[in-house]
């Protein structure tokens, strides 16, 4: 049995002053993170920072050399706190131009909705050359690829009909599959088990995340592997573990 | 009129393969960013790391060396994924110890809720030689600052508490202040003039965030700044600017 190619690997840049002030709650890390699990995609690293050029810059080339993906949200609209395709460019050493296609498809849509292209909607047109378009079918305005690097909007209706229209271009490794028990323990009585069964188990990664706001203590394990009989193995024995404890703890 | 001092800055490194996972959806950096607003401390950056101690341990050195503050939250539980502690002793080459003083509040918890302290509870007062205590109000096992990184639960319930523990530590600076401008219009329409505005008004921070899902296009404008004066100056450009738009373009 020959043993599977490593997984490949990604990174989330979200750039947006909106997250770190506060303001927003972010919600792209989530659905990009549940879409790169189920491809079998291991996501490695999220950083979030602000509209600033040599901070995007700087991310953009350490994330984009480490890893085999890079997904950039935010900062690719009209206005001008949307710098994000300018940096993407410094980035790789290219310029921004007026991208024939990425216009082409605005023009379509504005004529559509009986709108014209103006000065201030051209803009979104200029993306870094040699850049391939990422298709928005919400708003036309597309995103882009550079390198190994895909650029999306923020707003997350956008973002999330961007992700779904480039995901099969991406590398399909095997998907992580997750189980999970739960039941009324304390962590710090099921430590030792549970490091016991983590030991047993190297290709299971073993997670426990205690619950807040309940009147009793109550514990989630969550079990994450993509082989899946070593993932059942494992999670009856977390199973038999937390029945020790709480003898209604049960898979949810 | 001498220059005000720069700002503190801070950066939050979120431990956790919950959140990479897709499994949990991150809030404390929501609250951590605006508590830091209000107190006049620019969030500069965000890093999201799994359980992993080279990742961990590589993103504590860089974040504590460019950052005047550094708050982690996650992976200081009983549990074997919790390896936040053994990682911030090793990125600032102490170890780990018995910590008296978090192991006699721990023991005084338990006590007065009719436990003892165990083996699995008494991993939690392992802390970094050398490390100050951050008070745990909810549930008695301490956060630590070690260096200029403070170390807090992933669990926003204690986060939340453990934070409000260590804030009057922090320095205080000019809050950050805010307003916005919001009504029925596009960002491509307005771009050029919201341009002209913040080129005028190099000291308030103006971000332009369209709405989606309403059934005419909207965009909010928030303006950021320290000097209230010179906020409402601009604030009073851009509603004047959107009303050109909307007539009932409004601060809201």
């Amino acid at each position: 049995m020959s043993a599977a190619p490593a997984p490949a690997t990604a990174a989330i840049l979200i750039i947006g002053n909106e997250i770190l002030s506060g303001r927003t709650q972010d919600v792209n890390v989530k659905f990009i993170a549940e879409r790169l699990a189920a491809r079998g995609i291991r996501l490695c690293e999220v950083r979030v920072v602000p509209d600033d050029e040599d901070a995007v810059v700087s991310a953009v080339r350490a994330l984009s050399g480490a890893y085999t993906y890079v997904f950039s949200t935010g900062g690719i609209g009209p206005t001008h706190d949307d710098i994000t395709a300018a940096c993407m460019a410094k980035a790789f050493g290219t310029v921004l131009e007026i991208n024939a296609e990425a216009k082409a498809r605005m023009s379509a849509c504005y004529a559509s909705k009986g709108a014209v292209m103006t000065e201030g909607r051209l803009r979104m047109a200029r993306i870094p050359a040699g850049a391939a378009l990422v298709d928005n079918p919400v708003s036309a305005a597309p995103g882009f690829k550079i390198e190994n690097v895909y650029v999306m909007a923020g707003i997350p209706d956008i973002m999330q009909a961007m992700f779904l229209s480039l995901e099969p271009e991406l590398a399909q490794g095997q998907p992580v599959l997750s189980r999970s028990v739960s039941g009324k323990m304390r962590e710090s009585e099921i430590a030792a088990a549970l490091e016991d069964i983590q030991n047993r188990h190297p290709d299971v990664e073993i997670g426990s995340y205690p619950a807040m706001g309940r009147a009793e203590p109550h514990v989630s394990l969550v079990l994450r592997a993509t082989d899946e009989k070593k993932l059942a193995a494992a999670t009856e024995e977390v199973l038999e573990m937390a029945k020790g404890f709480d003898k209604e703890a049960k898979e949810a």
